[in-house]
Parts: C-alpha cells; sequence; structure tokens
C-alpha cells in the first residue's frame, strides 16, 4: 500500500495535454481547468494522487466530472466550484463524507475538474477514472457499467443553482435528467454521482490513468523539446498503433440536444495506411473507417493528432486542410467485457452493424 | 374562522366542469384526475376545503401542480401520486411538514391534483389557489409574485423519478428546470413548490377559488338539467361578458419546448360583436383581438364555449368549423398589480405593443 504522491505545479500542464489525448477528440479543452488548478495549488492547495490501494474498504468515494458540449466548453469560461457544489449536495443528500475524488473521465477537461474540487475541498484524488478516455454520456463509466447507483446525484452551474436527482429509476434517466439541466445550465454544469465504497471502486475503475495522462503529457513535453517527432515517440511509447495520415476534405459538426455530432473525411496522405478515411463524431470519434472498412471502433480509443506538431486536436478545432495523424490506442479490459460493450460498444451509438473488434496492445 | 367543508363524491365532477372553464382553454383536462379523486374519496379517503382563515400562521401549506402540455396531458393517463412523492421530497428537503396543500392553479387539471395528493396524504387543501385561473409557467402565481421561495422545490414522474431543485437562483430558473425535467418525464409529472407558511399564504393566495370553480360548474350542470341555455346563465351569473359568437375557421398548434403554441382565426356570426375573431394561445388563450382591436388579454380570463352546449372548449379540443361562444372575466386584482403585470402582463408573453386594459366586474 503506498500513499501515492502530491500533485506538483509543473505536473498540471502535461497532465492536461495527455488528457487531451485521452479525450479522443472529445472530453472538452482541459486548458482553462488546468490553469485553475495550477492557481489553486499556487495558493497552496494540496492535492495527493492516491493509488487504488490506499484507502480503506468502507472509504467512500465521489465521483465528479463536467458535463456540457465540448463545443460550448472551449468559450464558456466555468467558474470553478459546480463540481465542488454538486459534491457536497450528493454528501448531503446521501448522507456520508468522502474521503477521495475520482474523475469519471479521464479524457479531457474531467482529467482535472476533480482536482479542482479536490483542491477546494482539502481532499486527495484516486488514480483512476470511470473510463480509461471520454465518453460523451453520463452512464458511460465502468461505475455504471458495474452497478453503481444513480441516485443521489447532484448537478451544480456557476449562478448558485444546484439540481438533485433524488430517486432515478437507471443510469439512463440520470443521462437524460442531467444532460437537459446542464444545457438549462448553459451547457457547462458540475456533476457529481452518488458517493461509492472503496471496495467497490477498487474493483471497477479504471487504474492508474492520472498517472498514465501525466507520462504521456511528459512524452509528448519530452519530444518537442528534444524536437524529435511526437508522433513517433507516441506511437513508440504509448502501444498506440498509426491507422491513418491525411488531410481533412470535409468536416460536419452540429450541437444537437446537448452533443457535438457530425463526421471528418479525409484523404489519404503517406500511400501506404489507405485512400480515404472517415471518423464519425459523438463529442468524441466514435468510429474509424479506411476505404469503406472500419478499423478502429468504440470503446477503443481514436485519436486525431497534427501531423507535424503531434497536437491532440480535439473535434472542435478540426478544419479543412489539416494534415492529421490518426492513432488508435486499445481500451481498458473493464471498458470491453459484455456488459461493457452493451453501454459503450458499436450499437450502443446506433451503428447496429458494426461488431466490436479490439485492437491489440503493441509489444 | 370557519372550518370549511369535506369535500363529497358528487363534487368532483362540477368542481372539474368549474376548473376546465377557468383553465382559459389551458391548464389541462381535469376529467381523468377527477375520476381518479372520485375513487379515492369513494373508498373512505375525507378531504376537507379550508378557507384562508382556518389555519394559524405558523402552519406550512404545500403547494402542488401538474406540469406539461396539455396536449399530452389528454392522453397520458398519470399515475396518480406524482404530486404526493414530490410533496413528500419537498418536505424532506425543507425540514418541514404541511398542514395543507393549496393548488398552483385552480384552471383546469391542477384543481385536482392537489386533492388527490391530500387524499393520499390525509391532508386538507385550502380553498384558493396561486392563479385564480390557468397559466402556461411555474412563475406565473400570486405565491412566487409576491415572494416565495423558488427553492426547494421537486418533481416527481409515474416511474418514481424525484428530481429536486435544491437551491434554484429564481422563479425563472425553476420554471426552465422543472419544465425541461417535465419533458424528459414524457411531459407529465407532478411539481411541488416550498411550503409557505399561513400567514403569506393568507396574504398572496386568490382567495375561495375551489367553491368558485364548484359553483360555476353547479351553474352549468343546474342550466343543462333545466334545458336552458348555458352560455347565457354563465353570463348572468359568474359576471363575465360576452365578447364574441362565430366559427373556427383556422387552428394552429405546435408543441414547443413542453408548450403547445398557436392561434384560432373565427368568422363573426352574431352580426353583432365583429366580423373576425383571433385568439393567441400559449396553453391557455393569452390575447383576444375582434376586427384588429385587443378586447381582452392577460391576465384576464378568455374562455371559449362551445355555442350550444356551453362546454369549455380547451385549445386541443378547437376544430375547424366549431361555433363558439368566447367570454371575458376579469382576472383578481392581485393579478393585476405592477408586480403580477411583470409576470402574467401582455409583456411578460411576448407582446410588447400590448397595455393590459383590465376588464370591469359587471354589476
Amino acid at each position: 500500500m503506498s500513499d501515492g504522491y502530491l500533485l506538483q505545479e509543473g505536473d498540471l500542464l502535461p497532465l492536461s495535454i495527455g488528457a487531451a489525448l485521452l479525450g479522443t477528440g472529445g472530453g472538452g479543452n482541459p486548458y482553462v481547468g488546468m490553469l485553475r488548478a495550477r492557481e489553486l495549488i499556487r495558493k497552496g492547495a494540496q492535492v495527493r494522487v492516491l493509488p487504488l490501494d490506499a484507502l480503506p474498504d468502507d472509504a467512500w468515494v465521489g465521483e465528479v466530472g463536467g458535463i456540457g458540449a465540448p463545443v460550448v466548453g472551449v468559450e464558456k469560461i466555468e467558474e470553478g466550484g459546480e463540481c465542488y457544489r454538486a459534491m457536497r449536495a450528493v454528501e448531503e443528500a446521501a448522507n456520508v463524507r468522502v474521503s477521495a475524488l475520482i474523475s469519471a473521465e479521464i479524457g479531457g477537461a474531467n482529467s482535472i475538474e476533480p482536482i479542482i474540487a479536490a483542491a477546494l475541498a482539502g481532499l486527495p484524488v484516486i488514480d483512476g477514472d470511470g473510463m480509461g478516455r471520454a465518453f460523451p454520456e453520463v452512464q458511460m463509466t465502468t461505475f455504471f457499467i458495474y452497478g453503481a447507483k444513480a441516485a443521489p446525484a447532484a448537478i451544480a452551474d456557476d449562478k448558485g443553482n444546484v439540481v438533485v436527482f433524488k430517486h432515478v429509476k437507471d443510469m439512463y434517466w440520470l443521462e437524460r435528467f442531467a444532460r437537459s439541466t446542464s444545457v438549462d445550465m448553459g451547457a457547462a454544469a458540475g456533476l457529481a454521482i452518488a458517493p461509492m465504497r472503496m471496495d467497490f471502486v477498487r474493483k471497477t475503475a479504471v487504474p492508474g490513468t492520472v498517472t498514465q495522462a501525466l507520462n504521456i503529457g511528459r512524452t509528448v513535453q519530452n519530444a518537442r523539446s528534444r524536437r524529435q517527432n511526437v508522433v513517433d515517440r507516441l506511437i513508440a511509447e504509448t502501444g498506440a498503433t498509426l491507422f491513418f495520415t491525411g488531410k481533412i476534405t470535409d468536416i460536419r459538426r452540429e450541437l444537437l440536444g446537448g452533443f457535438a455530432r457530425g463526421h471528418a473525411l479525409l484523404a489519404g496522405s503517406d500511400g501506404y495506411h489507405g485512400q480515404e478515411g472517415r471518423i464519425a463524431i459523438q463529442n468524441e470519434n466514435l468510429v474509424l473507417w479506411v476505404d469503406g472498412e472500419p478499423v478502429i471502433m468504440v470503446p477503443d480509443l481514436i485519436i486525431n493528432l497534427d501531423l507535424e506538431t503531434g497536437e491532440p486536436l480535439t473535434t472542435e478545432v478540426l478544419r479543412y486542410g489539416q494534415r492529421v495523424a490518426v492513432i488508435g490506442l486499445p481500451v481498458h479490459p473493464l471498458m470491453k467485457t459484455p456488459e461493457a460493450l452493451k453501454v459503450v460498444g458499436p450499437q450502443a451509438f446506433g451503428y447496429p452493424d458494426l461488431t466490436f473488434h479490439p485492437l491489440e496492445l503493441k509489444g
């Protein structure tokens, strides 16, 4: 049993870089949250990252995350205390006090949201999360897939509004209520889920993902400082596989019911991986087809990197003419069991004809 | 100080007839709720109607009502316990027990909803309501106009979902959150507002409206049993004025964001009140123009009656070719103060050019 490590000011930028990459095109831009967390740590807040074996079985863990469409998230600066207030409302509704926070999703902005709430509350965060990536909907976490209760949960905005989902029939109803309330709130709010016992979190969280994001970010920083090709370094060090390189020829995005939906078309440029790429998007990248064949699909990770800089490209910054490397990374085994695929597999995203074929981890 | 009267099984039909008329075209059809309330009273439930002077100042009163679009309400049978469960959730959130229930709106289905909840809870109802008619939005009550707190409030559906609006910035935010949650719930749910002290309710409720609805319904029943013209009797006995008679030539209704919006056009038939009538609708009848002149407008009551039967016509049953009498009834003075007109006057409904001219109550 280890007591983990204290997050340093200098960890936050690489953490946010790695989290953006694990966001698989979505998850919201972690940059503003990173600045806010850095400010809190500069002012003396201490946030410890605890491994999954650190707390006793009966400790309570709060799951928090921002909720809203990432297209809005880029422009709308949250006040910062949304997740904290939602967490306090859930503690009151459940009549427990949490000993640590865990991220709903490590990909994108929600890598940082629990750190901000933890800094405000004087709590540690758990080294893990409920997705190992980003997903567009509330129920798409290992916690819910493996039986976490859907209520009480709570959502808070920057204006002082707090709504408690006191009895909710199941996780899909929670998604529905939380989504439309977040749209009412201006599509950027903090959501806290019913506290979970540590023995449950130990079995169900995707482990080590805060550290994973941090390491990915450090690899990117290190490659840049040495003027190495970032895409090559990431492929060499993260187990990712290059699936396509090309130029964006068409990009469509619409904001529908709180989600950014659309697709990107790419023309192949390396004469090796294929002529035509197509990526389906619902906040995140869902499926990559190359020359009509589906080659990566949810829940595995599809990541667009700028071919020159290695910068992970979120769906909202994709532009016509951009040169892109599309890499794939296998999702954690907890996310591809039969139970998990019902919630996060291709069928759950409206692709009844796709059968999930998992990527293999290289090396 | 009187202790009111016990509602009899035979009161419920005339109460629902009078309430439908006070619904001014909206408020939802009270018929299904009436059947349910009658069943509860047949099985032995006792619901007393208390006058506004019956309870001590520090007694708590719960305000409840159904929320949803009436076009849906006609078809969707609620389970019956929605308002009751919402009321219990609000009691818990506010940490008080209520001594009586009061209707948010006497017009339409919400005349009966508090009676069902009261029958289930073993509580009395107050002879009064928050509108003296029906209105489409949550904040449009005398309670909110005169300072009732917007939180905690709660909404419940027929599936066991309960959502608590724990901190809400103001009554408009409550309307926004409650409306979209009710749409999620299938556009028919029970809403309970923060309990109010009896001294506040005494000053702000529209008084005597349960009895008023009951009396209107009895007038209609009595006229029918004597084969008298119902429209004439209503005009003679309720202080209402006839403003138009004619045939419907066009009717438009759309379900937008949980509201039924549209208009009805009428061709005059009596050669006296005018050639052309136009009624604007948002769940309820908002404005009546005759030959281009606005002659009745919110918050005064605009009521369409079937010219032959005297049946009050809700907006969802209006049909091309129907012969209609349009009568007007002045709203209670509490609903036309400057504070009230900000919330329920023509401007609040999107008619910036209309200046409210109150109807006079006929001698």
